[in-house]
């Protein structure tokens, strides 16, 4: 009784200072809460705006992604969606015209490229990978290494749990983002830690080291964190040769840096839209380097023109099927606006005899679909 | 030009996909320059809100910190700034009586306990020492560690420039947050990983690893990051000793972890508010084990009652002193609440003839000052 006297002094004594604007801003207390999660598995999104006269919600939970809020007495608006399959969602609100409104009850936000978007995630099949759970986790570091060009540039790199305290060596995954991503893209977004984390403790994947790089060659970091300063985010990518071409440069630093076997058969390469091309090209330009190769919805005939690099595909690929990767593996969904270039290149590397193994998702161009990749692809690596 | 040409085609591609609820989000252009700086280091903040009657800046560069935004025929809300010092400012809007809101022109966004607070740095003196620069950069990595009670905790580390590579052993500082705080604060206000890194390569601060720790006992990791979920952050602590008692398992896995000096004068130890009492209690239960202490408006009185580490204070502040610390440092602000208790802990340990140094500076219990305190302390560390 008096341990607990004492702890409401000290709550009073630190609660008793006003919000940002004054002094001492600690914290606030939110009005409403949002986003509540029911048992039926829908959830309930709310926000206190009075004197709005119109709140729509921008999703991917609820049907057609627009949906107008309705409003309470008391100035709350809310959303009721249905009961959600398991999942990582997103959201944003709209209020009478002002657009991209992160909820304000909520500090769970994730960055993808110039957008920040509220989330939730729902428990069951998938949300309990997307979510970190009671197993051993892995480290995630920011570190910044030399890439071919004289200049350090950023990355983030997960290592399995023990990583730090033991003497093993692991397998390498690198991971690549999309046109308008950054070395973070993939945590944020593409949750990898908890993916990594769980799928390891579930025995479904390998311990391995994940190695996303920032594959903007025009840039250091993603905004903020280097001396490019606190520029917008913006669409911006490299499909000019100059990140393959720095690639061996980031493989032989992350092998003298981190315990890794550096081996070709223990060796990945995948990512996402740009990402996918970049490890289509780079894995053809240097085929002895990578046994395992994922392309996510890759912007397959997306370069430049007149890059040397990107000139001779189909000898360049017949070499490289002739180091016999382990796994060349090719996903997209049925709407998504790649599509049909990935149909073209498959008929490609049917004609060539170069054998890949294909998955076809439903869905979009879309970070739901990439973490679903992700976990097939890293389930398949290594294990040969 | 067909390069040129090639690089539009493949931009229009990858920009024609829709925002967020429908299939295909990437990214998305917005509509206001916000927050812009301006020459003379002046700030336009800007919200396009046509509907909004009433708009309020809340924010720590405006006198007062509410201010009232001016509307524009294009629906744009203003507010420029006189010209500001070099610092870090953050702010929000209230709209309508619509609290909390950060900036959906900006993507720089910092979380403190349970407020998201947008932010930008105004460059010079300051502002120059929080913002990354062309300067070698250290890693930072987010680990989990055992704690003393048979559990893990994340933990965030700092190891300087050169660490991966080289062979040296550093000296560490493990750095304590406030009440509501957790491993991630001073990353996020407290610009660890910028300060460090320009004040090592100005040669001002030592090369030294900096580990931040979670203090509050109940969890495992700041929100989001464990099995815990998804809660929402709230002004939790540790003052029951449980914190305090764990501490030398966590300085015995950093040492064994990393390449430390494992000598009380290559170790310090600071914290701001329930931190700084941390601090104190930690370096004078284990009174060999650190040789640097700094209190940052330090929560000297706050412990639970009946708690034993805390007792007999001043017979253990005796035997601390006893081991003669090469810095024991004060700092607090003029205007802050925890100010007169800090008054009455310097007299006691002028009573007992304890050696320390004290720092006053304006202002109140806000990060402003820590950041400032952080810069003076560690520019202080390992030196003798």
């Amino acid at each position: 009784m008096v341990r607990l006297r004492r702890l409401l002094l000290v709550l009073v004594a630190l609660v008793g200072v006003s919000p940002l604007g004054a002094q001492q801003n600690l914290w606030q207390t939110k009005g409403v809460t949002s986003p509540e999660v029911l048992d039926d598995n829908s959830v309930v999104v709310r926000l206190y705006a009075p004197e709005a006269k119109s709140v729509v919600l921008k999703c991917d939970f609820a049907p057609g992604g627009n949906v107008a809020m309705q409003r309470g007495d008391d100035g709350v608006w809310e959303y009721r969606s249905e009961p959600l399959a398991s999942e990582l969602y997103c959201y944003r609100f709209s209020i009478d015209g002002m657009a991209d409104i992160v909820d304000p009850a909520s500090t769970y936000v994730m960055r993808d490229v110039g957008s920040l978007m509220s989330y939730f995630i729902i428990a069951g099949e998938r949300g309990d990978i997307y979510a970190p759970q009671g197993v051993k986790h892995g480290s995630l570091s920011r570190v910044w290494a030399p890439m071919g060009d004289g200049r350090e540039r950023r990355m983030v790199v997960y290592t399995p749990a023990g990583y730090e305290r033991g003497k093993g060596k692991y397998p390498v995954l690198y991971l690549l983002h999309g046109m308008g991503g950054d070395e973070e893209a993939w945590v944020a977004t593409g949750r990898v830690v908890e993916i990594m984390d769980n799928l390891i403790a579930q025995g479904k994947a390998e311990p391995m080291i994940v190695v996303m790089t920032n594959g903007c060659t025009k840039h250091l970091s993603a905004p903020g964190y280097s001396e490019e300063g606190m520029f917008s985010p913006y669409m911006s990518g490299s499909m000019d040769g100059s990140f393959e071409a720095m690639f061996p440069t980031v493989v032989e630093w992350v092998d003298a840096t981190y315990r890794t076997i550096a081996k070709p058969e223990k060796r990945a390469i995948a990512g996402l839209s740009m990402g996918g091309f970049h490890a289509m090209q780079i894995s053809k330009h240097y085929p002895a380097m990578f046994d395992y190769v994922g392309l996510f919805s890759a912007a397959i005939f997306r370069g430049e023109s007149g890059v040397e690099m990107y000139e001779d595909l189909e000898q360049r690929l017949v070499k490289q099927f002739e180091h016999k990767p382990k796994l060349y593996w090719i996903a997209i969904g049925s709407d998504d606006f790649l599509y049909q270039e990935n149909v073209e290149y498959r008929a490609l590397l049917d004609k060539l005899g170069c054998e890949y193994l294909y998955r076809e998702s439903t869905g979009g161009h879309e970070w739901r679909n990439w973490r679903i990749y992700l976990c097939e692809f890293v389930e398949m690596l290594f294990k040969k």
